[in-house]
């Protein structure tokens, strides 16, 4: 048994502005322990493809670097490992003699650490499975908040505070599209920076209720009328009556899209036709739509300094917690009972089977449906994670 | 003569990240003369609609959030003044006593104020008209750059940073569509933060050189064979052989816009476009594209201090000079004669005329048509515009 005592980490699915925070802390406590420490190249895909680097070598200096810098810097994967796919990365894994297999992602990837573990489990070999979480959507169940997010949300909510300034300058409706396919925490976030009952965003459309098309234009017409002026902030992930995605009817619609393959991010489809409507119906001459892109997740600068110290300490939470019990686990993010108190983080572990495969959306209590806006709750809930280092903002009109 | 003595600000044409700058800047050197300082709201629109506000009582701690907050604190405008449209400002101006009227703007506004000076001066009324430029493009002559440009550039380098390490870590092709309509310069700034030779942006299109589809396709084909991936920056006024605007070409290819108006910012599809045809003919699976919008000119928190500081302090230039002369004139910074030297900020005056309606595009020696990218001497101009506030970077693979 004690022969294998090799670490590996890796990292998967769409990267964050601070998943490399947890990929050096775990590094960092990790090499301490005098264990070789070897990384797979783009998650799963470099174990099977035996692409490993070993970690132990890299200096202070670049790993002081790797932390601050976006992206996954062991690169990433969207392998989604079947069975079959889990049965060839165990047998790598025993051969490699790894101890302990650190994967940071989203559901997506605790569910293939939940898969290896059980297939080692019956292979009675002593493989320690741990997942680390990341995801800018902030979909992971059991959690507070996951790691990636506060960054995300502080760029939309930076933009959008831009925003408002700039279409308060130059009237008009603003429709920015933001990511999230199923939960709409991030697309909530544009509303973090607002300073006064004015500002925009004025509207948020979110994917956990469904979109209609007329009370959309509607309730623009109306929030117009109001201000002068209406900034709508609109998840990718809306969908209509019968839970399908707007961009696929949109597209279904739509000569242009013959090209080539529709997917949500990376096109600015579902922006155009919303500010397509917008123009038809109300005679709004000045209508502009932006898609916001894949800076939502990678955007050099716009680090919260929250979410940089969490993702940072679950990765040395992670290991401190390895080294007292020898099960498989998903570190967390506890829970808060309330969101009016300072907010202090906590660290829990939770079982990977808990956890993988399942969606967190946003709760009932942190969205207005009838005025399409977040509530008071959810502002509490979220501003934290932010941070501070932003400018303070005002106008003379 | 001596009794109109008020003084008028107004801003117009697009808002940048550091306009109100110059603003306040303008408002606290007028205050201490005990004049009137008038604001005109939204730009000109608000002298013919006399739409004004004293600023005199702003607080010095309102001043200070004003200075930081993007878009125009005094609201903006879109409209271009006539001979007419003239006249009736001129009549405005005599009315409220206005013997100083500072116009924040890009070169429509000095040509607005070449105008509005002309008839004061043909109708022996002594009005001062100024120029203080501003935009994103960096296109007004005589200048070696313009406030404003430098956090916008800084906002484009930051993100095509981020976008690298993101596509490094899911590796595919990634367009990003820039602003500028004539000048290449905010799209040829996606380079100033590459570290390296591998590093993206990999291939820059900018508006000053035709447009080749084949070529564009064939530069990105070796370049993803080179590297594993391809990013590339491209104008949104890239045009093709008969000076025609791709973006213009493609509507009338499609039915997609039959909806509404085409306009190159405020929508996704020209980078659609270019993805679509990026995905038919290399038949690489992963492509996207990525429109930057209107966070290029108000992302709150990417503004370049260097920009900030030069914004501000060509505000309280302007109002300097114009107690050394009673002319008319635009205020602007020195252009260099070399750029690999320390650079340091030096403000000049101009004549209005020289400056109205002019477009100044990339010198030759800053773009390197055969490689499609910048050269090292553009980037020896404009590191320095974007100061030094943003993280350093590397990563493993």
């Amino acid at each position: 048994m004690t022969n294998n005592n090799n670490i590996l980490i890796a990292q998967g699915g769409g990267p964050t502005n601070v998943i490399n925070q947890s990929l050096v802390s775990i590094i960092e406590s990790e090499v301490k322990t005098n264990r070789k420490v070897y990384g797979s190249i783009n998650g799963v895909n470099g174990i099977i493809n035996n692409n490993f680097k070993l970690l132990n070598k890299i200096s202070s200096k670049d790993l002081e670097l790797i932390k601050n810098t976006p992206g996954a810097a062991l690169g990433s994967t969207r392998d989604k490992p079947d069975e079959d796919y889990c049965k060839k990365i165990y047998e790598i894994l025993k051969k490699k003699r790894i101890c302990k297999f650190y994967y940071i992602g989203g559901n997506d990837s605790s569910d293939s650490l939940k898969i290896i573990s059980k297939y080692s489990r019956e292979k009675k070999y002593n493989l320690q499975c741990i997942h680390i979480p990341k995801t800018i959507d902030n979909d992971l169940v059991l959690n507070d908040h996951t790691p990636g997010f506060g960054s995300a949300a502080k760029y939309v909510a930076q933009l959008f505070s831009g925003i408002n300034y700039d279409v308060k300058s130059l009237p008009g409706v603003y429709i920015g599209v933001v990511m999230g396919r199923h939960a709409g925490f991030l697309t909530a976030s544009s509303a973090l920076l607002r300073d006064n009952n004015t500002d925009g965003p004025h509207l948020i459309f979110i994917p956990e209720f469904e979109f209609n098309l007329k009370s959309f234009v509607d309730s623009i017409k109306s929030n117009f009328k109001k201000y002068g002026r209406c900034i709508i902030a609109v998840s990718e992930g809306i969908q209509n009556k019968n839970g399908k995605l707007l961009t696929e009817t949109i597209k279904q619609l739509n000569e242009y899209d013959d090209h080539g393959n529709i997917q949500l991010s990376g096109s600015g489809i579902l922006g155009d036709y919303l500010a397509s409507v917008v123009k038809d119906k109300l005679k709004v001459s000045r209508v502009r739509a932006d898609t916001l892109g894949y800076s939502q997740r990678s955007f050099l600068g716009s680090e919260s300094e929250v979410d940089q110290k969490e993702a940072f300490e679950i990765g040395r939470a992670a290991v401190k917690f390895s080294y007292t019990s020898p099960d498989s686990f998903s570190i967390g993010i506890k829970e808060r009972k309330s969101f009016n108190q300072k907010y202090i983080t906590k660290f829990i572990v939770n079982k990977l089977e808990d956890i993988a495969g399942k969606t967190k959306v946003m709760p009932l209590s942190f969205y207005d449906n009838k005025r399409f806006n977040v509530t008071k709750e959810f502002i509490d809930y979220c501003k934290p994670l932010i941070g501070k280092n932003f400018p303070k903002t005002t106008s003379i009109i």
